[in-house]
């Protein structure tokens, strides 16, 4: 099978590919809609991409292109914890520049300040960026904050484990495609993932909306208003709720259309945790 | 008076304090936390940090930072259009290399590929770092793909104007500081930001308060969640209002108080569009 990701190589979408689907052919791609392109137009049987981190919230590009595409479908999600390593070519050189993405700078921070107190930092597009960089340029004292996937990748030492200041980071991907993959994997639960378009202004509409899950006791794990991007104030609804049991949910789908209420899964999946 | 917005000079947001702040002294920061910092321990009288684009979504190291610090609110609110220009050191030379920030080179990707579907494309952390690599780089047939006022700060010469293709994309910019300040900008609506903290687990308890909302015709503009970051799963809430009586807003809240309903007002501002 072919399964595409958001790469380069060394990325954290990379590790929850090769952990997944470690038998099969991945291939990857530079950005997400092409990487959702690839498993459109039939050349990959999944495709794996980021929807959520804890820290940045929500990937607007991931979930608005599902919201217009028809047809994609999310069949598994994977919660990947986001661990940041110090990666350099030895363990043994100076280190003058430490490069890496705004975000993996600003979580290594604390421990960047107190061991390398001189280093000067320099910010790149992606921390897989970063390492690949740091293993082209093995003439300069140079140390990349990245994935350990992307020490694996780019042949590069750990001179740091797991720097980051807050544990509470991880991300959540998802796996597109036509059937559940079998994954050997921690299953953690069941959710659907709706996009709710409103027939009216909110609060009113949204209030019926989500009495429709209210008094079914199904349990909303996130809510999240996006711009519908045709006139400016009008939304559409991001909602994930927990499935206890799937026909209670039809139930209150059908319930939603009588309301004048559209919605669209995005997602049925099984929750995965590595 | 004293401005920080978060640099480096060239930015959107330094667009906004040179449009917003113009005689006064503006003090640029790497990163959104350091800006929100020099305001807090007293360096500055105004801090000007991205809220939300309608694109990319929430600007969660803003919202989080609020939520977890006492005593900083949201004064004003300026919406940015955001449009992205071709600039380069003149007119006359070739461009082999298109520097910029993975989102600006999303936005421009069509007319790079008709007009320049020869050069290489090169990912940066900012769009005002890419436009600053190019005017330091005269040797190279570089371009940048940047905010306009990065052209004024960097001298650089616009090859092609508004080359973004979503025409919707514009950026919601705070003002925090103690008192409104006096902005010779359009006033557009009155608005409250607020973080709700729910006592048990939603969608009941977010329904409640939904409701304090609903039945008081108290429109909403915007719904998010986000982890709390203590436990697994526990959330706050993102509400923004329009606000026609701040009245009836003072009633919900206290409302909200008897239902055990924690809320924190982020901001309570004027909304101005450039």
């Amino acid at each position: 099978m072919k399964v595409a990701y958001l790469g380069p190589d060394g990325s954290f979408t990379h590790a929850v590919a090769s952990r997944s689907f470690s038998y099969d052919e991945l291939v990857p791609s530079a950005n997400i809609t092409e990487v959702i392109k690839f498993y459109e137009n039939g050349s990959v049987d999944y495709a794996i991409v980021p929807v959520e981190n804890s820290i940045e919230g929500s990937v607007h590009e991931t979930l608005d292109y599902l919201f217009h595409h028809d047809d994609i479908e999310a069949v598994a999600e994977i919660i990947q914890p986001i661990k940041q390593q110090l990666l350099a070519i030895d363990t043994h050189r100076p280190i003058e520049k430490i490069l890496s993405h705004p975000q993996a700078i600003a979580q290594g921070k604390q421990y960047i300040e107190t061991h390398y107190p001189h280093a000067t930092i320099e910010t790149t597009a992606s921390t897989a960026y970063a390492a690949r960089y740091v293993a082209e340029h093995p003439e300069l004292a140079l140390a990349a904050i990245a994935p350990l996937q992307a020490a694996n990748t780019y042949h590069l030492q750990v001179i740091a484990k797991n720097i980051q200041e807050i544990d509470e980071n991880y991300t959540r991907f998802w796996v597109l495609g036509k059937n559940a993959p079998h994954l050997s994997l921690t299953k953690e639960s069941s959710k659907i993932t709706l996009a709710l378009t409103l027939p009216d202004n909110i609060p009113g509409a949204l209030y019926k909306a989500l009495s429709v899950f209210a008094w079914r006791n199904i349990d909303l794990t996130k809510i999240e208003s996006r711009p519908l991007k045709t006139v400016l104030g009008e939304y559409f609804f991001i909602i994930d709720l927990l499935v206890l049991e799937e026909k209670v949910i039809t139930y209150a789908l059908e319930e939603l259309k009588t309301l004048g209420i559209t919605s669209k899964i995005l997602g049925n999946y099984q929750v995965y945790r590595i």
